[in-house]
């Protein structure tokens, strides 16, 4: 059972991939596991934009700054305020929480499809959200939260949890 | 292998909770998950606060808007701007991502072991950040994104994905 602590120990930030294209279905798989979040009052505000043209995945890559590498496939995790799922206006306060778990899924599942990933983030950075928006055609309204590089990893990290004890307090802030 | 996809379908929010404590072994697997988590430069700037006193498990029920059900377990996922791995200013713009990030690693994780789980939004609704404080003990400068309560499930969800073909666009966005 243990598995998928496993691979949740296993999802590192990938930054080296494989020329290899990511199979469809897997990349379909990819967005099952997003949209398996949970989000406030089930609004899933999110959507997606899967990128695997070269000419566009050269365009991310030369213009995202922590981006500067290969990588066969992006998915750009977006959040639209005028989706019917959306309880205006106070369930969209948690858009970014939203879209983040549904990015973690992305990432852990991954990783037990034996695919890399790395999450670049890009809200809340405006210089960031324009340069986005404009290379994947987003409206004005769509923002987007991140870009996930994804693809067979072509460099090997040790899987590992970070746990650190001192962050963690027992019933009370302070006391452990 | 998919194994991991098939416990992000499974993990639902649940409400209704056995009173079997969560065994220490397994709420310190939940935290090893959630700092397996990525964050922003690998900021890390999540605390966690682990509730299993009934008295505080009865204050927390008394108080929160949507979390008037019995738990035996709570994990408050809490960020901290003056942890030692926090590069001051800019990492901490995305410790809402990172702290998201960690909580649905312990949402997938612990269906992975058996248990439910349900993310209870705090952040950014100010009067629940200050109950929290309090409860937990908080000190100002230390905030609650989150309560998660967590046990033996005594309902069953189906498992789901809640994947939606009109979320997923291809190369651009409105192009499919």
């Amino acid at each position: 059972m243990t598995d998928v602590l496993e691979y949740i120990f296993q999802r590192r930030s990938i930054r080296r991939y494989h020329e290899k294209a990511v199979e469809e279905k897997k990349l379909n798989q990819l967005l099952q596991a997003a949209m398996a979040a949970p989000s406030a009052s089930n609004t899933r505000p999110w959507e997606f934009v899967v990128i695997t043209s070269h000419e566009t995945i050269a365009r991310l890559r030369q213009t995202l700054e922590y981006g500067k590498f290969y990588a066969p496939a992006a998915i750009v995790v977006c959040a639209n305020p005028e989706l019917d799922t959306v309880k205006k206006p106070s369930s969209f306060d948690y858009w970014v929480q939203d879209c983040s778990a549904a990015t973690q899924n992305i990432l852990v599942a991954a990783a037990g499809l034996g695919l890399g990933s790395c999450w670049l983030g890009i809200y809340p950075r405006e210089h960031r959200i324009k340069l986005v928006r404009e290379i994947a055609g987003l409206p004005e309204t769509v923002t987007p939260l991140n870009v996930i590089y994804v693809g067979y990893p072509a460099e090997e990290k040790e899987s590992r949890s970070q746990y650190d004890p001192t962050r963690v307090h027992l019933e009370h802030y302070g006391s452990a």
